[in-house]
C-alpha cells in the first residue's frame, strides 16, 4: 500500500472519524483507524460498535491496500507535519507504516487491517433527504435536553418524527423537554426514530460548513446513517417508546411573562454563583410590579439578588428553577425577547420566542 | 467600613493578590482576601506565610475599617457585576460584606481581620531598584531551569547576584543552567540572594505592563521585596549556597554548529511526539555534512526522523538530550539562528545567539 495526499484533506479526514474512536476501546484494534488507498481514493473507517464514521478523500495510489493507523501519536504527527503534502507507505511483513512530508520521515508500528469491523452501510427500509442547516438546526434546539444517564436509554436519544409536511425534533431527561420542528418541502414517508444524541452532537460539529449541503438519510428498523458530501455516519437506533411530548407541553398558561434574554442570561450567570454552592443549583424568579427579582441564598456562603425588567400578563408569581435549566435554553435564543408563560409554582412552564414559533422548551420548576 | 471604587479596579487587584493565595491554604483565613478602607485608598492582602501581596487601588471611603473577603465565590462574582462601580458595606454584627453593582445585590460571609496575618514590609538593610523590562528579562531567561523539587530547595530558587555594575540571574536544577545578566547604571551595592522561582513567575507576570516602570527591591537577611506603582510583593529568600555556576560553564568547546532556531524548534516539537512516550524523553542529534539529523525511537510505537540545515565548525559528533530541555530554551531565543557549542557526546552542551551575548545556557546530555 502507497499513496500520497494533502496534508489538510487527511488530517481533517482523521479529525471527523476520530469522533467514532472512543477514549476507552474495547479492543486495542477499535483505538486505530482503518485506511483503504484504492483507484484516486483513500478512505478512512472508524467505529466504536455503536458509531461508524467513513470519510473519503483524494489520493494519488501508487500501490492500492489496506491497514489500521494506530494511536493517537500517528494522528499528532500526520498534523504537525511540515509539508503541504504527506506520502505513505505500508510495509505488511513488518506492519510498519512510513510517514514522509518534506525532511519529515515517520515509521509507526500498525495493526492488521484484516481484524477491524468495517462499517456495513445501512441498508434503508426507507431513506430521505434534509438540508444540513435544518438538520443542524434541530439537534441544537434539542440535544441538549438530554439525558447522560445511560441505565434510562430512551432519555438519551432525541426523538425524530417525520410527517407528511414537517420534520420534528423532541428531547427530554424528564426534567424539561424541548421540541423543534420544520416544514418539509416534499412528503418523505412517516418516521418515529429515537436517535443517540452522542451521534447527533458529532453529526453537529460535521454539519458546520458554510456552504449548504443535503443530507441523504437511510434508516433500518434498527439502525440510521448520515451521508454529506465525503462523510458517512452511521448508528444504532434506541429501541423503545418515547413518551408523547404533546401531554406535556400546556395547552394554555395564565401568566405570559416577556423578559429581555441578555439581561436575564446576565442575571441567571450571575446568581448561579451562588446556586451552584447548593445541593440542586436553585434560583428563585419573582415576578411583580413590572420587575423580576431572581435570586439564590446559601447560608454557608451568601446570596445574590438582581432585578430585571419583565412585562407580566397575568399573576403576579414566585417561581423556582434550576438555574442551568434556565439558562441551557436561553443560550440558544437568538431573539431580543423571550416569553416565560407559567401556571403556579408548581407547574410546568414553557419558553418561546415570537422569532422561532417552532422551538418549545417546557421545564418543570422546584419545589422550594 | 462602607466604600466604593471602580470595578476594573479591584477586579484587577484582586487577581494580582490571589496570586498569594494558596490553593490549599494553611488555615481557613488564609483562603480570603484582607481589604482596608481608609483615606481614599482600598489596600487589599493576601499570603501564604511564604509570598505575601499587598495592592492599593483608589476609593470612596465612607467609613473606614477592614475585613477579609471569604473564598472565591466573592471574587468570581464581584468579576461578573454588571457595573462599572461596585458598592462594599461591612457589617461588623453579622460579618456580613454587602456587594452592590446596578441592580445586582451579593452579600456574602466574611472572616475577622483581626485574626488575618499582615503582611510586614521587608526593613531593607539594602535597597535598590531596577527597570521592570530588565528585572522582566533576567526571570524570563533563566526562571524555567529551575527545579521543582521541594527536597532541594537551593535548586528551587534564581540566585541574583549584583556587582559592581552588573545585575546577574542564575538558575539550575542540575542538569542544565541558564544564566542571563544585564549592566546597571550606576553601583548599587553588592548582593548574593536566592529567590523563589515561583515568587518571580507571579512577579513576572505582574511585570506584563507595557510602560517602563521602575522596582524597587529591598532585602533583609531572609526576605526581599519588590515594589511597583501600586503592588507590594515580599517573600523569603531560599537559604544556603548557590552551586558556583562559573564552574560548570566550559571555558571553550571543540564543535560550534549555527541552527536555524524555528527550524529546529519545529522539527523537536515532532520528533518529541515519539521522545515523550519513552521514559527519559531523548532525542539524538548527528551532525555531519552541513545537516543535522534529529531522531527517536520507541520499540513500541515507531521512530521519528527529520533533517534540519547546520553550519558546522569543528568535528562531526552524535550527542543526546532531553527534548525538553532543549525546546525549553529555545523558545526562548528570538533570534532567527543559535549557537550549539559540543565538547563531545558526553560533555556539557551550551547555547548561545549573537544577539543577546548575556545569556547562555547549559545542558548536559544523555548518554545513548
Amino acid at each position: 500500500m502507497k499513496f500520497s495526499c494533502q496534508k489538510e484533506d487527511i488530517v481533517q479526514a482523521i479529525q471527523i472519524v476520530m469522533k467514532a474512536v472512543s477514549p476507552k476501546p474495547q479492543t486495542p484494534i477499535l483505538s486505530g483507524i482503518y485506511m483503504k488507498a484504492e483507484g484516486n481514493q483513500l478512505t478512512l473507517q472508524a467505529t466504536d460498535y455503536e458509531m461508524g464514521i467513513i470519510c473519503n478523500i483524494e489520493a494519488q495510489v501508487a500501490a492500492p491496500g489496506e491497514m489500521v493507523l494506530a494511536g493517537r501519536y500517528a494522528q499528532e504527527v500526520i498534523r504537525r507535519l511540515p509539508g503541504t503534502t504527506v506520502d505513505f507507505e505500508y510495509n505488511n511483513q513488518e506492519k510498519m507504516v512510513y510517514i514522509t512530508s518534506n525532511r519529515s520521515k515517520f515509521s509507526f508500528l500498525s495493526m492488521e487491517a484484516t481484524d477491524y469491523p468495517t462499517i456495513a452501510r445501512v441498508e434503508g427500509r426507507s431513506s430521505f433527504q434534509i438540508s444540513d442547516v435544518i438538520l443542524r438546526d434541530l439537534i441544537q434546539n434539542t440535544a441538549f435536553s438530554c439525558s447522560h444517564e445511560e441505565s434510562r436509554p430512551i432519555f438519551t436519544g432525541c426523538l425524530l418524527e417525520l410527517k407528511e409536511d414537517s420534520i420534528l425534533m423532541a428531547a427530554t431527561d424528564t426534567h424539561r423537554l424541548a421540541v423543534k420542528s420544520d416544514t418539509l418541502e416534499e412528503f418523505q414517508g412517516e418516521q418515529k426514530l429515537i436517535i443517540p444524541s452522542k451521534l447527533l452532537n458529532e453529526l453537529q460539529k460535521i454539519l458546520q460548513s458554510d456552504m449548504p449541503r443535503t443530507v441523504n438519510i437511510s434508516c433500518s428498523p434498527t439502525q440510521i446513517s448520515f451521508e454529506v458530501d465525503n462523510v458517512y455516519i452511521s448508528s444504532r437506533l434506541i429501541e423503545g417508546q418515547f413518551p408523547d411530548y404533546h401531554r406535556v407541553i400546556p395547552v394554555e398558561f395564565k401568566t405570559a411573562i416577556t423578559l429581555k434574554t441578555d439581561e436575564i442570561k446576565g442575571i441567571i450567570d450571575r446568581i448561579a454563583l451562588i446556586s451552584r454552592t447548593n445541593d440542586y443549583n436553585v434560583i428563585t424568579m419573582e415576578f411583580a410590579n413590572s420587575m423580576v427579582k431572581i435570586y439564590s441564598a446559601n447560608p454557608e456562603i451568601g446570596n445574590g439578588e438582581e432585578y430585571g425588567s419583565a412585562v407580566i400578563n397575568g399573576d403576579d408569581i414566585r417561581i423556582s428553577f434550576n438555574a442551568d435549566y434556565i439558562n441551557d435554553c436561553l443560550k440558544l435564543i437568538k431573539s431580543p425577547e423571550f416569553t416565560l408563560s407559567l401556571n403556579g409554582p408548581l407547574n410546568s412552564a414553557g419558553i418561546r420566542t415570537e422569532s422561532e414559533p417552532n422551538f418549545v422548551y417546557i421545564v418543570t420548576p422546584v419545589r422550594s
